[in-house]
């Protein structure tokens, strides 16, 4: 097919969208070692998670056999107001680069809460609604991740209670008043309404807060208050699958066009995004129908899966949660000041991880300044303003294609866009005064979150 | 045609969209009084206006006789970055209103600088570079414009230099931060870049800068550049020849589901975006074609066409541009700084205005928090933020429905989403915490306003 007959963007028609989400657990050779409880240290029942997430998310979570799960007709509705997301060929950066290489990605931005984690947020809204729940609870950094839930538990008329870290809480008010727009009620962690935060609050008077003291909070008040649960945007394996519909509609607008992709790119801060714009590849991949070079980009201030331990953790600092086998920096590991870029999270998904760990993933460790620099390009020529998270994987684009140029090689490159910069501009504006600084954690940084992992067998 | 046949959304494909603008001055039985030269009283010619714009743009500015207009192949292509947008079926919105009225929203802001004001921004900058120009400038208050043409700047690699009104270029960092980032030159005015600044700084050493001063330092800037012309965002007859890509697309969307609208709304600050959406349904209106229902919607704050006089007036408050006959409310008007809306124009486009006083178009004013309150409803159904400019058709929309809901008709009620809130998000505090007042002028204070009026003839 030649290049012309490619629009610049491909959108699919609803009758063409996704019904079913697809589970990548499903075509694995191996699954990844289970959730243990840490009190008991052994392999967490459904029961043990049914207290804390909603019981379909729970029941999905450890479904390691189905390869596709009906997305229901509620998700399907809520979808339609953001999805299709567009898949746009990247012709203008293409020129701009002088690449024979074809650069396609798909934009998760086009939605208020200007990330993909509205895809994994309408779907446990909905399980919770379902379940005959009145309210949920959950903690936000930046906000993305509030922003989406706040925006689905209005839709599904759920009252939400957001624990926001109080620094983020004061220097990020915009995001703030997105999330009460919506209807939320916005906490600053550490607060006076739960046990962990009256405790932090005494210990540390004036702390601006942290995200594991944010979880313990949201926890605390999901299993203290009546038809409550807590919900997580990404790491566990029931988020990926609701993020599969990103792979799946790129699959599908691809295919359209007999485009075949060679490279396939995505930032991982959790994994929720990367492992679901991979799943329908990897899972042909899996069953040796393609030979795709999966790349998952992390920034080289928290590098988890390229200079990480494969090991058991916690997957939050305030070690309440169950403990997963992923690589992580330990869970008191955390990056400096100067991390401006997003992706700070101390783990990584453990499906992720098992591919990554058997051979199928190359992780990629980018610095910060030449994360921007892309990112400047990119806006420049597409258009788009890219959040940092996602100018992760313009880079290793970026990089990819420069070395399609000097091989001469036509490549397929499809990379995941997961979301808009509106709210990251203190960070562009570090970069556009040339004030933004690389950090690289040595040797004895990393040690130090190595010291914080759990003792397991 | 069937509801259910009607999708969420409706995108047009690459082949289907607009390649040529529609200009609906050819389709008036009556022009608008031509633009004066101050100086002279006389009508102004095209070189008056050359020193200043750009000479295709004074073409289309002064053409009342092509019915249509080609779109030239690299404004396609830089259209195609962020067009077709899309018309949505606001199904939940008519649920959640309980509604038998059938809404359809063309939403503008899908692309980074979040409103439909890249359309004609896109234009003016491909016709600067044609013309053999190397720089470009403009003024920008809230940012939106400014964000724009920076886009548009970068794009076809033009400079560009943005006199951004000072207090907005310190209130308001993150939107300067995005125009650095598409590499424009942010200037807060009054600066001393300009003898127009100068002459204000020397004045009002402490000043915050006004819209008027701004206007003023950008036409100085361009008139003593090399190669430079000023670039203007709204109001002139050119730039809603080019927003009629929004209700061209709008209607050929329409067109493939057999819908016809009875009422088509926008909101109304210097008219430039309902110009556009209601264009090719008006040019039908004025061969007899339908009998729909336009209503421009204003800010009982700043009631130009409700509540203004129609007369000659300057464009700008420094008083330094051509005069135009239009509904205005004297160019020193100045709505109370309890205005958060957006919309703060003193006059409206000469071509609005005619049609208006013709009897073609109803205007309809409304107060701030009736329309943040239709904001929030919209938000927490349709998903989208909207921007506080375009949910002044949300309200009347909203109020139209009602009155279907009334009367049992199902009316196909047409509206201009035209943009996102993200960098509005202090006038949605307001709103949440509810501090926001309603301000409507008292008639000595329209009165102020209408003594500024130059006296012609």
């Amino acid at each position: 097919m030649s290049l012309k007959n490619i629009p610049y963007k491909i959108y699919l028609s609803e009758a063409e969208m996704p019904k079913k989400w697809m589970n990548v657990k499903a075509f694995m050779p191996e699954q990844h070692d289970p959730f243990l409880n840490p009190a008991t240290g052994r392999p967490c029942t459904a029961e043990d998670l049914e207290g804390v997430f909603c019981k379909e998310c729970v029941e999905q979570e450890l479904n390691c056999t189905d390869k596709e799960i009906d997305i229901p007709q509620e998700i399907l509705d809520f979808y339609r107001m953001f999805r299709p997301s567009p898949l746009v060929r990247a012709y203008c950066l293409e020129k701009e680069l002088g690449t024979p290489a074809h650069i396609y990605y798909k934009f998760e931005g086009n939605n208020t809460s200007g990330s993909h984690k509205l895809n994994s947020a309408a779907a446990q809204a909905y399980y919770a609604k379902k379940q005959g729940l009145t309210s949920i609870t959950t903690e936000t950094g930046a906000g993305q991740w509030g922003t989406a839930l706040a925006m689905a538990a209005a839709y599904f008329k759920l009252d939400l209670n957001v624990y926001m870290v109080k620094c983020s809480y004061e220097q990020k008010p915009y995001r703030r008043e997105v999330i009460r727009t919506y209807g939320a009620n916005v906490i600053p962690s550490p607060s006076d309404t739960t046990a962990a935060g009256r405790k932090i609050l005494k210990e540390f008077p004036g702390t601006g807060g942290s995200l594991g003291c944010a979880i313990a909070e949201a926890v605390e008040k999901a299993v203290n208050t009546p038809n409550c649960r807590y919900v997580l945007g990404s790491v566990l394996d029931h988020v990926l699958l609701h993020q599969s519909v990103i792979g799946l509609e790129s699959k599908i607008a691809l295919d359209k066009y007999g485009v075949q992709p060679d490279i396939v790119i995505g930032c991982m801060g959790g994994g929720s995004n990367f492992g679901g714009l991979i799943t329908p590849f990897m899972a042909e991949r899996l069953q040796g129908k393609n030979n795709i070079h999966f790349i998952g980009v992390e920034p080289a201030s928290c590098p988890s899966v390229t200079r990480g331990r494969y090991a058991y953790d916690f997957c939050d600092s305030a070690k309440i949660t169950p403990l997963a086998k992923m690589y992580t920096l330990g869970c008191e590991f955390m990056p400096s000041a100067d991390h401006a870029g997003g992706l700070r999270y101390h783990g990584m998904s453990p499906v992720i991880s098992k591919l990554a760990h058997d051979g199928y993933i190359e992780a990629r460790a980018v610095k910060q300044t030449e994360v921007f620099k892309a990112a400047e390009a990119f806006a420049r020529c597409e258009g788009i303003l890219p959040a940092p998270e996602s100018s992760h994987a313009i880079r290793a684009a970026v990089d990819e294609a420069l070395r399609c140029k000097e091989t001469g090689e036509a490549k397929n490159i499809l990379f995941g866009l997961t979301g808009t910069g509106y709210f990251d501009m203190a960070a562009y504006q570090s970069y556009n005064d040339g004030k933004m600084k690389d950090y690289v954690p040595t040797e004895a940084d990393l040690q130090k979150g190595f010291d914080s992992l759990p003792d397991i067998g």
